[in-house]
């Protein structure tokens, strides 16, 4: 396996929230503009990553964590976007490893991607992603709708 | 004001931990490497921002929430750096406007930076720093280190 499977970056930072019209309206009073988006999402570019907006319970189905645990500051998941389908799996079963619990095994998902999800030592929620509509920059960088 | 102060960017993603070796070691294991960092803080430079470790107690201190609320997936916090130390206080004071709840007003901290805290309307906490040592780069991208 690819020793640098997990290069140093974050893809996306995902916010659970409530009401996506008013988180939305939030950050875009700060200043901040969303890129187009199907239903659903609210996603703005960073450098280098995506910071979408989802709902709270489309994200407890999503990971198959009670509403509850993704309340207020835990309404949190970070995303990390492999460039090979395959090594969505490679890449949780070295997280679960190196002490991860896997949440969701690597799977098909309805949007024409392919993840899977795990919990760091301490909890916190990691996404594994293959996106096949949103090709990588050539440092890895992620934004929404791909690069190149 | 500077419409453009909040840009669309993360400095900082704060993952707080019971253990600093533990986080640490699990992390390294994926093939991460840290940087230098004073004791207390662990440092990941990713693309244009750095993802830090932080003892779930330190984050609880910093913040002023119990330290249960950092638990799991809840300990993490999202960190927006300024250019200029008065920016501080101006983007909390506009995040106040937009519906935030203040945690911690803008203030001088021990290692020789300004901040402050909110809370987005779904409970996500934001630092606002401005940190003279590790200056942004031309498009406002963060490391540990600094940039130029």
């Amino acid at each position: 396996m690819d020793e640098a499977i997990f290069e140093q970056r974050v893809s996306l930072i995902t916010l659970a929230v409530g009401d996506m019209q008013r988180a939305a309206a939030f950050y875009e009073a700060l200043g901040w503009c969303r890129v187009e988006s199907p239903d659903g999402v609210i996603a703005f570019d960073l450098i280098g990553q995506t910071l979408g907006l989802y709902s709270r319970a489309a994200l407890a189905e999503e990971t198959g964590l009670p509403e509850e645990a993704l309340r207020g500051s835990g309404g949190m998941t970070l995303a990390y976007n492999v460039r090979e389908k395959e090594d969505v799996a490679t890449l949780l079963a070295r997280a679960v490893g190196a002490g991860a619990r896997l949440l969701k095994p690597a799977q098909d998902v309805f949007w024409g991607g392919h993840h899977g999800y795990f919990e760091d030592p301490d909890g916190h929620i990691w996404e594994v992603a293959h996106n096949p509509f949103s090709p990588l920059g050539p440092d890895g960088a992620f934004r929404w709708n791909g690069y190149g």
